[in-house]
C-alpha cells in the first residue's frame, strides 16, 4: 500500500505491507491526516521513529472483531496502552512505560491507506463534524490538557507563546475559563481571527519591560529552547509555566532562579479527547484559520516540504 | 561591632559600623546564628552579595519604635518587602520586586553583634522553646514550604534527595501527612533518629531499578545540578518535583523529556514561619540531631570551615 514512510530519510512508499487486523484492534482506512510539528521533529531525529508518520487523523473504521465499529468515521488517542500495568490502572494511560505511540513510537501512524489502533483509543466522530474540523481533535485536546492540569482561574493573565498550530489552539483553550489571553508570536497574518475572541496578539520584538512577569500563567508553543526563555520571562514570581514544547535538542536552564521566583513548570502533552470533541462540535474552537493548505498523501514529500514554518497542512488520502 | 562579613572574601571584622535604627523596623541582637547551605554558596558567588552574612537567627529585640517589642525574643522572616507593590498586595511578599533579603541579597545579615529587620517580619518565639529549637525556625519554614505549594496526600510516595541540613528537614516535613517517605543520601551516620520517625533511607549508590518512576513527589535538597538528575530519574510520570536546591552554577536540564512525562516541577523557597514554630513548638519536627558544632561569631572562619559537607554549625553571639 503507499505509506509516508520515515526510515532515517522522509519517504513515499508504494509497497508498504498493509497492516493485519489484531485482537483488540482495528483497521482504520484514514481520510484526513495533519501534520504536526512533532511529525516534523522526527524527520530531524527526535524519537528515534522508524515507521509510517502521522497520528493526527479522521478515518472510518474498516475492521474490527466488535462489529458495531465497522463503518464507524472515527478519531483517536495516539497512545496504545497495556491496560494492564500500575501505571494504566491508576488511570495513567497515556504514561503506560508499555505504550506505543500511533506514528511516534514502534507503531505505525497514520499516513498510509490503512493502519492499525487499539479499540479502546477510538471516538467517534459527531455526525456533523466535518472531516477538516475532526482532523484536530489530536491537537485540540492537547490544548486542553492544560486546564486538564492546572486551575486557570477567569482572572487570570495568560500569555501563550508562540503562534504556531499549537499555539493558536492553546490561546484559544486558555481564553475558555474568562482568561484575558495574549498570543506571543512572530506571524501577525495568521492573528486576524483573535480579535473576535477578544484574543490580543503582540510580536515577540515588542515586548517591552512591562510584560516581564507579568503573566500568571505562560505557555510555551514555540518548539524551540528559545521560547522558553520568552516564556520564563513574562511569568509572575509563583506562576505557572506551561510547556507544550517537544525538540529533539538538548536545551538549559538556570534552575536556580525557578527556585527563587517558585515558579511552576509543567510538562504538557497529550490531552482528554471527549472534552475535545465536544469543544470542536460546540464550536468553542476555530479550526478553519489553522488550515495552510492540503496535498494528496501521495504528494507527502512535498506536503511536508510546504508544512515546515506554515500553519496546518493536511494529508488527504 | 564584630561581623562576619563577604566582600569577595570571607572576613571576620571588628569594625563593622553598627546598624542605625530605621522606621518600621527592629534593632536585634542575634543570640544564635545557623550557617545554612545559602551562606555557602554566597561565599562561592551566589547572589553576588557583599555584606554581614545569616540569615537563620534567634535573638532579642534591644530597640524598635514600638516599645512591645523591646526584650523580646524573635526568629524573622527574611524577605523586607515594600508591603506597597502589586506582588506584596496579593500576598507574595517573599517576592516583593523591590525587597532586600536579610544576609543575601541588599541586606546586612545576622552574624553581627547587632542587626536590623522590618518590625513585619519578625515573629516572637513561645517562651518553652530553646534557642537551640528556635534558631531553626527559617529553615523548618522553607521544608514546610512545599506543603504549602502542593498537595501531599497520605497515600502519596515521596522520595527527598540529599541528606543535608534541609533534607533532613524536609523529609519530616514530608511524613507530615501520613505519607510513605524514603530519604536518598549519602551520610548514612546521619539516618539514625529517622528509624523511630518510619522513615526509610537509602544510599544513593543502591538505587536501582526498582527505584525509578516510583514516587509521586520527589524533592531535591541536594544543593547540586546532579541531585536533580537522580530526582528526575526517582519521579514517575504525571509527578510532582520540588526544588529546593539553589548553586551558583548553571545546569542543564532536558525540557523535552519533561514534557513527555508531563512532569511538574515546582521551585520552592522561604516557607511560611507562624506553621514553623507550631511545628517546632509542638514536637513534629526534630531538629537537635542536626546540630554538628557550636562556634563563638569571633570563630566565624573556622565555624564556616567547619560547615562544609556536615550538619548545622551555629554561631554563639
Amino acid at each position: 500500500m503507499h505509506a509516508l514512510v520515515y526510515d532515517g530519510k522522509l519517504r513515499q512508499v508504494d509497497d508498504y505491507p498493509r497492516p493485519v487486523l489484531r485482537a483488540g484492534e482495528a483497521l482504520i482506512r484514514p481520510t484526513l491526516v495533519g501534520i504536526c510539528n512533532t511529525d516534523i521533529e522526527i524527520t530531524r531525529g527526535y524519537m528515534n521513529f522508524r515507521g509510517v508518520l502521522g497520528h493526527e487523523f479522521v478515518g472510518v473504521v474498516v475492521a474490527c472483531e466488535d462489529a458495531a465499529w465497522i463503518g464507524q468515521r472515527v478519531v483517536g488517542e495516539i497512545n496504545a496502552a497495556c491496560r494492564d500495568c500500575a501505571v494504566c490502572r491508576r488511570g495513567d494511560e497515556s504514561h503506560c512505560p508499555n505504550r506505543t505511540t500511533l506514528g511516534i513510537d514502534r507503531r505505525d501512524g497514520a499516513m498510509a491507506e490503512l493502519f492499525s489502533l487499539p479499540i479502546a483509543c477510538l471516538h467517534r466522530a459527531p455526525d456533523r463534524m466535518p472531516d477538516a474540523v475532526a482532523v484536530f481533535t489530536e491537537p485540540v485536546a492537547a490544548a486542553l490538557e492544560m486546564l486538564q492540569q492546572i486551575h486557570l482561574r477567569p482572572t487570570d493573565q495568560v500569555a501563550v507563546v508562540g503562534d504556531g498550530k499549537l499555539g493558536l489552539l492553546c490561546v484559544q483553550a486558555a481564553r475558555l475559563p474568562g482568561c484575558d489571553v495574549t498570543l506571543v508570536g512572530r506571524h501577525p497574518e495568521r492573528w486576524e481571527f483573535l480579535e473576535s475572541m477578544a484574543i490580543h496578539a503582540i510580536h515577540v520584538d515588542e515586548l517591552d519591560a512591562a510584560y516581564t512577569a507579568r503573566f500568571d500563567v505562560v505557555v510555551d508553543c514555540t518548539g524551540h529552547p528559545h521560547g522558553f526563555r520568552v516564556a520564563r520571562r513574562l511569568v509572575r514570581p509563583r506562576g505557572s509555566l506551561v510547556m507544550k514544547s517537544t525538540f529533539a535538542a538538548e536545551s538549559e536552564c538556570n534552575l536556580t532562579m525557578l527556585v527563587v521566583d517558585e515558579i511552576r513548570l509543567i510538562g504538557s502533552r497529550c490531552g482528554p479527547f471527549a472534552a475535545a470533541l465536544r469543544a470542536l462540535d460546540g464550536g468553542l474552537i476555530a479550526t478553519a484559520p489553522l488550515i495552510a493548505a492540503r496535498f494528496p498523501l501521495h504528494d507527502g514529500l512535498r506536503a511536508f516540504a510546504a508544512a515546515a514554518g506554515r500553519l496546518k497542512v493536511l494529508l488527504e488520502v
